[in-house]
């Protein structure tokens, strides 16, 4: 059955339509960012709509959404990134694009995705972690996605690592969240402070330059050699691996699978996370394995058009 | 029917016979520290034994003991307090008991216990921390535990809060887990270093006279009003509540029961940990209730008797 996936996140809005494989048969990306509440449901109908047009045999629509939702209402609850609070989401969109619609958080939907076709493939207790601006999380247990009592839960970014560590991101009101310290915002700022400590480094030189030092500016620095900029890698792998240790020692998962934007840093991120559960979790819980994510930047938008489909057929 | 649950911790074993509710029909408990490998196990079968000569109905066992188990082999595979690595405990028992045998960690027989008769009767999503010694855990999924991939899962007393914190304690490696700084043990030490920061204090005046303060003084100097007593236990109660923000964040459960020894503490460990969730879990995850366990120090007996009987039922 072709379906329909919407990835919204902060920056972009990913549609696709897929047909029960990782491929998509139509896709088309564009920008999200500061739309108001009005607008990104505009946007979100016309996209799909345009899908429609595209693959008129698209029979439902999924769409994953960064924010915590209620399952059974199709709320939007709160979100960082987008202006959709207390938003029925689910509701708007049906009427607009006249075929059933499903809706859930984004980190739940690359879950799924890497679970069916990806890095997950064949487990029945996986993680996800969804690295980028900030981070998402999914959790997939006994072969489901798990949402906590009215589908809010999985916010595996909001773990906390360092009791006294940096405030956390826009509408998450504690510090030291996972979220605060090894995002690709956090790996930004680890880069800054490496840049003040180490004028002499590649990162030092470029911030005396005045360049911005964000995560992309710190992974290019490191790929180039430049040890501060791997030591600020590392720190966030280190505060990474530390919330994979919890998560560890809370689900013992088969596999813990790290994908979204910060997946370009590579070994150098995954590695110190990797040996700090090595290391650090608890016996067996120490032999669960840390992998990159396999299908890119299009799990999100996969993953949603599959939940369109599992949600069709339980009708 | 008739089932017997067996509770071993590290200080004492108690074995109890029920029958589909809380209270026991029999039940005894005897000392069980510093016992080797060889004598647990004789001492578990003695009483298990003594059990079926009381009631002898009783048509199976449940066992609950502080380790990681392997679920599907009946191993324990490692343990904090007592002496059973790598044990085939549940086969061991089984030859010497001749009625069949369950065993499952001891934090999850006591959320087994309030799931089913406590203070989590009647919700889906649940979890438990039983402090004590140290800090157990059990995970309460759609209405059924919540083992992990073989069985080890839900060590909810290793769940990092402070990265930089107090080693934590025997058989695990890593340091700033809540059970290092917000077990009955730890509740001690903040209790000797308030003791030596507030000579003054009830707390210091004890130190001074070379009382032990252990967790039971803390408790009883805070009871008698002694604010340095009091900060002791509210510090653990902020460690505590930020391993429920992580908890909550991660699951959206409908209520977090508090268990275990540490319960004596009342009000002065729990309005704290309440109100860090309340303060710094995300929306709608604020709302989790956070709540005493109401069956006592029968719990894990009680738990590991539905064991017996929920496995039997299902052969």
């Amino acid at each position: 059955m072709e379906t329909i996936g919407a990835d919204l996140g902060g920056t972009k809005l990913a549609v696709g339509v897929v047909d029960g494989r990782p491929e998509a048969l139509w896709k088309e990306e564009v920008p999200s960012k500061g739309y108001s509440q009005e607008d990104v449901v505009d946007l979100l109908a016309q996209q799909i709509n345009k899908a429609r047009e595209a693959r008129p045999k698209a029979a439902a629509v999924g769409v994953g959404i960064p924010a915590t939702i209620d399952h059974e209402t199709g709320h939007a609850i709160s979100t960082v990134n987008l202006d959709l609070e207390d938003l029925p989401i689910r509701d708007m969109l049906r009427e607009r694009v006249g075929i059933p619609v499903a809706i859930d958080n984004d980190g739940n939907m690359a879950m799924l995705a890497e679970a069916l076709y990806g890095a997950a493939r064949g487990t029945r207790h996986a993680l996800l972690l969804t690295i980028g601006t900030g981070i998402g999380g999914g959790i997939w247990l006994n072969g489901e996605i798990y949402r906590g009592s009215t589908g809010a839960g999985a916010e595996l970014g909001h773990v906390v690592v360092d009791i006294d560590g940096h405030p956390c991101q826009k509408n998450c009101p504690n510090r030291g969240c996972v979220e605060a310290m090894a995002s690709g915002t956090a790996i930004g700022r680890h880069g800054r402070e490496a840049a003040e400590r180490e004028p002499d480094s590649a990162l030092g030189r470029l911030l005396a330059d005045g360049a911005e030092i964000d995560a992309k500016a710190v992974n290019e620095a490191a790929r180039a050699g430049d040890r501060a900029a791997k030591e600020a890698i590392e720190l966030a792998g280190h505060y990474l691996g530390q919330a994979l240790v919890s998560l560890s020692n809370i689900f013992q998962p088969e596999v813990i699978v790290l994908g979204g934007g910060a997946i370009a840093f590579g070994e150098l991120l995954i590695a110190p996370a990797q040996r700090e559960v090595e290391r650090f979790a608890l016996d067996p819980m120490n032999k669960t394995r840390v992998v990159a994510a396999e299908l890119g930047p299009a799990a999100g938008m996969i993953g949603a058009a599959a939940l369109g489909r599992m949600e069709m057929e339980n009708r």
